[in-house]
């Protein structure tokens, strides 16, 4: 059943949901997103369509953007290279909780960037600059925003240093197994970011929503721990969370890695490289165009659709209509689709560029680079 | 052989060095002191005596010392209490390279006392206003010394960030044994205030001396491998310490403890509870007064002495003639050398406490305490 249109039909934004991510609900506790969506105000796509497909106690949140009250979305970028479709995916997301109300404060993972991959924040402090100015030129509101680079922030070291004493060894290696002290101590900062939102110097206790992908829930459960851990302190509200599924990588795998450039591309890319990639990325197309005419084409596996799902088609009935008779009806050839995707990321990419040129400044200022 | 006075006789400095804590130069690579001693400018009574027992690349700071080149001292205190005359010594020590030369950095561990000992940075900070008296009653001198909270310093905080990334889990283990997060947090932080004095803000890179007692060597092995594995980026030179040893128990057991009040004094306590206190220490005295006059007592064992020895003798005659006829030899007995001990005890705290007021202001002024 489409739960927007209310239709019962093959579903185009389930089908992997269900194999993939199913055992999530069992296992972790993850809750389903779909149940809460007919009360969210103006879902975003990526809730319609069930790319957001899990929840932790969001429904203390939704009642606080119901209700009119304060609450807040956190969220940030690790700075090792230009926004990518993983990231992009996250901004969507904290833009879209801001303008249902939210306090928003995005981080720059600065300590994380340094720890788990050896980044100097002299270098990482670049990217931060080019990240941020996507974030604006995608709509993010300074006026209600709060960014900020974790190696500057003195607040979110300081709750890394207070939950350092509630911290066992064990539940640091039951989360992140055997690791550098670095990696642990960014594990405490990236709590302190998901925390910060509710310290006095932001008004105090608040709902708080954390939109990330599934692959980071540790986190969460870690911090939720330690929000309850430090509940006498500061009298924290556990912190809510929204899953999005992982965008598939263009070579057809799971997940997109930076380590094979050809699985994915980033909005600094020009537009030929770009073309290239998504002429060359895997599908679930046919050996022949006579056959896929005859069988159909197979969407559950292509990276393709996903693209599509994920960014690139506004209007969900574009969405069905690909899914459906384009695609499993055999109606449209992989070679058309690209062609019909490349236009569109282009023309996407090329407007983000011109806006996110104007943002430069503002995105130093913000970071507090000179 | 008396190394100050060229004599040999029985070393009233050397005994227990030779028992307890030959172990240590063997066992952990720690070096003599007493063969640099000759070449030590105006070394302070604790070196004379043998109390400063041991070191790491000392010969670094001497030589920095005697040819007037830059150098350090670096030592602190952890804010769970007033003073006592373990933090005596080391303030001692402190001010007497200050007064050598040094930039002398005076360090309040208030991330410890919380990691360690849960002690919140808003209760910590009213100990450490006081302890900060303490050491600028005794002469510490700000125009050539930096004091400053772990809490609020950033540059501390920001060198453990960079260390974490240089430490594995098994290398704080074998240090620190299975403890929170937050100990070994609190371990990298006293790396970075072992090796602020050679940040750029301080000048950069310089020998830089660590006197603690023994029991704190763990950590300076740490920050000396630390020193080594960041050497490239901040050009470290590797930290040197020397090492005295611990004064006994007033009950005659091997180290003072907070948890018993009576093996202890601090320095803001009531003339006639420190007088009871040593009443009741414990002495190598013999049963009877006949006997001690006819075979002498043990001073070796002695807290009494230690007391003497560590503090309150200002000349190496008076430790000697102690040691020597008065004690072994059964010329004194316990009680009278106590009530002697009583009355220099009692005239020092009751100077200190007069000079400790006048610098009360200047001890919130030093750690940026309203």
């Amino acid at each position: 059943m489409n739960p927007r249109t209310g239709r019962t039909m093959l579903n185009p934004f389930g089908t992997t949901l269900v194999e993939d991510y199913g055992t999530l609900y069992d296992k972790f506790g993850i809750q389903p997103f779909q149940p809460l969506l007919s009360q969210v105000p103006n879902p975003m796509a990526a809730m319609r369509r069930g790319v957001i497909f899990g929840h932790r106690d969001f429904e203390r949140v939704l009642k606080a953007m119901i209700e009119g009250e304060e609450f807040a979305v956190m969220s940030g970028i690790k700075p090792t290279g230009e926004f990518h479709l993983g990231t992009l995916m996250t901004a969507r997301e904290v833009i879209y909780f801001q303008r249902q109300g939210a306090t928003a404060f995005y981080c720059v993972a600065d300590v994380e960037a340094y720890e788990d991959n050896g980044i100097p924040f002299e270098r990482s402090v670049r990217n931060a600059v080019g990240n941020v100015a996507d974030l604006l030129a995608m709509g993010f509101d300074l006026r209600r925003g709060y960014i900020y680079r974790q190696s500057t922030e003195e607040m979110v070291k300081d709750l890394a240093m207070v939950f350092g004493r509630g911290v066992s060894l064990a539940t640091l290696k039951a989360i992140y197994g055997e690791r550098n002290m670095g990696l642990y101590l960014s594990a405490l900062i990236q709590a302190g970011d998901i925390l910060l939102p509710q310290l006095r110097e932001f008004g105090g206790p608040k709902p708080t929503v954390v939109p990330v992908g599934v692959d980071q829930d540790p986190h969460l459960r870690f911090t939720r721990d330690l929000a309850s851990k430090f509940r006498r302190k500061y009298r924290f509200v556990p912190p809510s969370s929204t899953y999005h599924k992982l965008i598939r990588a263009l070579d057809g795998s799971a997940k997109m890695s930076k380590r094979d450039p050809m699985s994915y591309f980033t909005l600094d890319e020009g537009p030929e490289v770009i073309a290239k990639k998504i002429q060359n990325a895997f599908t679930g197309g046919r050996a022949t165009a006579e056959e896929q005419r005859r069988l159909g084409a197979n969407p559950d596996i292509c990276p393709i659709h996903d693209l599509y799902l994920f960014h690139f088609f506004e209007r969900d009935e574009d969405v069905e209509k690909l899914y459906g008779e384009e695609c499993r009806g055999g109606k449209i050839l992989c070679g058309e689709d690209k062609d019909r995707l490349n236009k569109m990321v282009t023309a996407f990419v090329k407007d983000h560029k011109r806006k996110r040129c104007q943002y430069v400044n503002k995105a130093r200022e913000a970071l507090g680079v000179e």
